[in-house]
């Protein structure tokens, strides 16, 4: 969940579609501060039968799952980024039966039969180039460690066969910028948007901060509140609680690079 | 369509399970200028096996068809108005089969089966109110009449076996005041938002603004433009144009009223 990435960097400035023709020859890596400027995306992928719950829980959740795009059933391809194959142009995926992770393989082409659909969630590596652009800092990118991601007691709604509680991201901001945060991430529906909750982690049911469920613990700074923020891992989460028969994600951290750029899904 | 009411009649300040009550019990009229405040709803309910179609067809066309609520699988209440009854709740129905109009009873509760899902989708009252609030002249109102409604040349996004031109509604707006009209609007996107297009009808495919295809004709006063808003009517063309086999919607102007305030669907 790094975005830690000095501008100069190659993959910073790679067109999303040569980024996607690196993974799908194999390379395998988190993709943050890859091809800047465009949406990444949260990948979950299901059998047609299983679609209509899953876009009603995105529909009801909008802050953990915004949807940016839908593939035709059978379609590896999602209409907002022609040309890309979702069965291989992530870095790493994982494949879920019954609620588990059973592999987590760099290609799903053999497991991606003719009945699944692909949604595609906005993820917060938009927001978090907002956040840098107002001037906010981000403990976990000046710490070079992941992101911390919590499980809540905030029930989502459910739909159909799916429920799940709320998977928040945490990030430490100075006090005198919380502010500042909300507003400049508020701008990013399609991004998670504003925060969910400032401070008082406890009321979240998080006992300590320290040990997040996923991710990386992360250093607080004199005068940081915690921030949290919806989490597209919410609909792993979901998968995992509802064991859906059958399911791919991607490995978090490793997302799909859309053509969308981050301009277009800023609410104007 | 008629949003015309005078503050003073009763119907305006009825709550919302009121004046639902008067339609269960056979009460059958616009619902224009009642239960002022709360959102009023266009119904399209179809069995489970659409219910995928129709909620990615929402998600692709999220102007024409802004979702406010949709119900479980057979039920007839939706989550947002505890209490409520799609059945009867409305002042009239359409039954569609194979996409014609069979039926436009005062009551669906004979074809509601055990799989029928109802999606609610905003409506223009709501932004009418704002349109009003910022002092934009409604001339349909002063005029007395319907709002015209015309089918675009616009097509929808596609969804599985959805598929629709845009239908837009029309009003003509003093040319000094279409920015606040846009702005206004844009406030509520659960409402249709801003306008899809501000003058230009013939890039629409409209030909003769004096012949809407749903509606009445409105009079331009001089110095107007004629602005354009995506129009929930499109659910149903959307049924007549795929021949799906069921439906049900309200007959326009005869929506369902809901629980929810207005004030709750503005954006903030």
């Amino acid at each position: 969940m790094r975005i830690a990435s000095p501008a100069g960097l190659a993959f910073a400035g790679l067109p999303p579609s040569q980024a996607r023709a690196q993974f799908r020859t194999g390379t395998s890596t988190p993709t943050a501060g890859w091809s800047l400027g465009y949406a990444q995306a949260n990948l979950l992928a299901v059998p047609r039968e299983w679609a209509y719950d899953v876009l009603l829980f995105a529909q009801r959740n909008p802050k953990a799952c915004p949807v940016l795009d839908v593939t035709e059933v059978g379609s590896w391809t999602p209409p907002s980024t022609p040309g890309a194959d979702l069965r291989v142009d992530l870095p790493r995926y994982r494949v879920w039966r019954d609620g588990e992770v059973v592999q987590e393989p760099i290609d799903v082409t053999h497991v991606w039969t003719d009945d699944i659909v692909g949604f595609l969630f906005g993820c917060s590596f938009t927001f978090e180039s907002a956040l840098v652009d107002a001037g906010v800092p981000l403990r976990h990118v000046e710490q070079g460690v992941n992101v911390p991601m919590y499980r809540t007691v905030l029930p989502c709604r459910p739909a159909g066969r799916l429920h799940a509680s709320l998977v928040v991201s945490m990030r430490p901001i100075p006090a005198c910028q919380v502010a500042t945060a909300v507003t400049a991430s508020a701008r990013f529906p399609g991004s998670h948007g504003a925060p969910v909750h400032v401070g008082a982690p406890e009321l979240l049911g998080i006992a300590d901060l320290d040990e997040p469920d996923y991710g990386d613990p992360v250093r607080f700074e004199d005068g940081d509140v915690a921030v949290f923020w919806a989490c597209g891992v919410t609909s792993q989460a979901a998968v995992m609680a509802s064991q859906s028969p059958f399911a791919i994600t991607h490995v978090p951290g490793h997302m799909f690079i859309t053509d969308i750029l981050e301009a277009d899904i800023r609410e104007r």
